[in-house]
């Protein structure tokens, strides 16, 4: 097991009617808060009813940033650093999914930077300083809500960039499972994928001896599996929205990748993906995950996909290893395409017309990955995956 | 899954020379240091003189508590309180397991409270401020290193009594799994049972939908059982260790039981035996473990041993679930004897003498837990653990 440091300052009420928390949270941190949301299903649901009503209980001021995109850009972050200049935002508030709380974490530390936010996203040692986010949590997948990452995109550069910083985690958040039973089937489904990818980036490493983080892992990845479907056939299943967005967050904050973390492979290749064609980041995953474990298994990498086909989906261990590594990729894809997810690049609408810059860009830090990539190797996993 | 709260504010810095943090971690909150620890372990194992090194490196003030007890006694916590006021401290280093760091605990609430610390221990409402502690684990057990939970014995009225404040989240906890090579093999392995006591206490509950805690504790008791035998025939195994650390550590930290709280079973009874007779808390556990297993297997409990069974000790998942539940529980009674840890209670010393004023005891709040457990209820396990 490797050296780590561990640490979630995070606040977590989770569970059904945990908004009555929100008003004195808010309280401790400010009075003047900016409202970050996305296309507006928090209206549609009622969230964003029940935060006008407890902001004006409290007598808070609030500005209103909304319109966030799935794949948020940087022109939305700049808008909301000019909202928090302009009213001296104190505290802000994201109700959404990621991508909300993506773009509420580059303006909070975009409002108390003078240079242009993008330089932040780029560079994540400039990140001094930054306004306090809460967040109301409607899609179980990213696990922004307790983490200190932010993936924000350039679309004039096609530019999808990952920053980071411990001021990016929000000081509380709410996980109502409630509030995801309206989320469709796809991005739902999208969101099992982003779920279960996050815990794959680091379930495949070569570590010595990070048992205790395997065994966690393959925990989530049995909760993602088991309750999956069921959230998909049945969007107000609360046993299964509650296990999902718990799994979302558990996925990422640290109990499955400290002690073994190793760079990420299939979100590098995907973030290309987005950059370029804006398509649904789980969907991404979900296509190129299974192509990937294919390239990557090998005489080194066979052990530890034959300990996923047993541990996970329960695959006979008296199998060949290849067997089971093989039967184990093919159950992955198979989950996949249970949900709905598509398959292939071309069902997404993407050719090969950027492949070669797409990869060039993702190789960047994927020499220590799992199993090391170059940009020829992406490149045929692209291809693999058309 | 029930709603809950979740927050753990604790630093961890865990791997091998990590206590390269602590001068800078003590300096954030003070300067002068109040050093706890337990019987002198520390000096053998060169931890006493790697703490005098910081302290004299960053020119620390610092006087010492020693001597800690086994079962810390609340004689202890008031001289410790005295130490606090005499030498103003501020800020507390505990180093040691658990015993060291709940009386660091209860310490540093009780020099900041006007009464008798023994008030403190007896009602939680009462701790409204605290010093600040951080701690050197050198046992892998009790968990107290990332939780808010200290227990104090008081020998004069055969009490021993669980406090918890989230003042006593330690701010910072150095976690080197090479601290615990000199552990004695007892010792480890009444570690190993009370990690998987903490584990057992909440995973057999009848809350509904709670799937992923299930399946994360399943994880943290397999670690446990696949490390515990490796770390008592080899002491110097850094990746058993390492895996133990981490297991006490997330196994009371509310990954296994945020969701699906109910109040523990075993633990209160056993603080009933070392309140009585001092004996080593994760040897009690071992004893009364598999009794209160066997006592509370009903129709209703049977489903829950089964999964048990099936899920951490791989039996046969087409056997009739008794037959499972039955030898899950002899697999676990086994797994505790092949550490050499007691099996019954007059092993270490216990009669009936006293079972009946230790069940009345032990009683108080066993009304709501996995399963209902009366005065006579306790008095019948302690009578199966003869």
């Amino acid at each position: 097991m490797n050296n780590f440091f561990y640490q979630i300052p995070t606040e977590i009420y989770f569970g059904k009617g945990q908004i009555k928390q929100l008003g004195a949270a808010i309280k401790k941190y400010g009075h003047n808060v900016l409202l970050i949301y996305g296309g507006g299903s928090i209206k549609r649901n009622g969230l964003y009813q029940s935060i006008q009503n407890i902001l004006e209980q409290n007598a808070m001021e609030a500005v209103e940033l909304s319109g966030v995109e799935p794949n948020p850009r940087i022109e939305t972050v700049r808008k909301g650093v000019a909202l928090c200049r302009q009213h001296n935002v104190d505290v802000i508030l994201a109700a959404g999914g990621g991508s909300t709380i993506d773009c509420a974490k580059v303006i909070s530390a975009g409002a108390r930077y003078k240079g242009d936010a993008w330089d932040l996203v780029v560079n994540s040692n400039l990140i001094t300083d930054a306004i306090p986010i809460l967040t109301v949590l409607t899609l179980a997948a990213t696990g922004s809500e307790m983490d200190r990452f932010a993936v924000i995109s350039n679309m004039d550069t096609n530019d999808k960039v990952g920053a980071f910083s411990p001021l990016f985690y929000p000081r509380v958040s709410i996980l109502d499972p409630e509030y995801t039973f309206t989320v469709p089937k796809n991005q739902t489904a999208a969101g099992v994928a982003d779920i279960m990818s996050h815990i794959f980036e680091h379930y495949f490493h070569q570590v010595k001896g990070a048992y205790i983080q395997d065994r966690l892992s393959e925990g989530l990845l049995k909760t993602c599996i088991h309750y999956g479907p069921v959230a998909y056939d049945q969007p107000d299943n609360y046993e299964a929205r509650a296990n999902l967005m718990w799994a979302s967050s558990l996925a990422i904050d640290g109990i499955t990748w400290r002690g073994n973390e190793v760079p990420p492979s299939v979100h590098p290749m995907e973030h290309q993906l987005s950059a370029y064609y804006d398509i649904t980041h789980g969907a991404g995953l979900a296509i190129l995950t299974p192509h990937w474990m294919q390239y990557v298994l090998n005489d080194q990498a066979v052990g530890k996909f034959a300990e996923y086909g047993i541990n996970v989906w329960e695959i006979d261990a008296k199998l060949n290893p290849y067997e089971i590594a093989n039967q184990a990729i093919q159950k992955t894809a198979d989950f996949f395409v249970s949900l709905n997810l598509p398959a292939t690049l071309r069902e997404v609408g993407i050719g090969d017309e950027y492949f070669q810059v797409m990869a060039e860009k993702a190789s960047k830090g994927l020499e220590n990955a799992f199993y090391p990539l170059t940009a020829k190797d992406i490149s045929a996993i692209y291809n693999a995956s058309l």
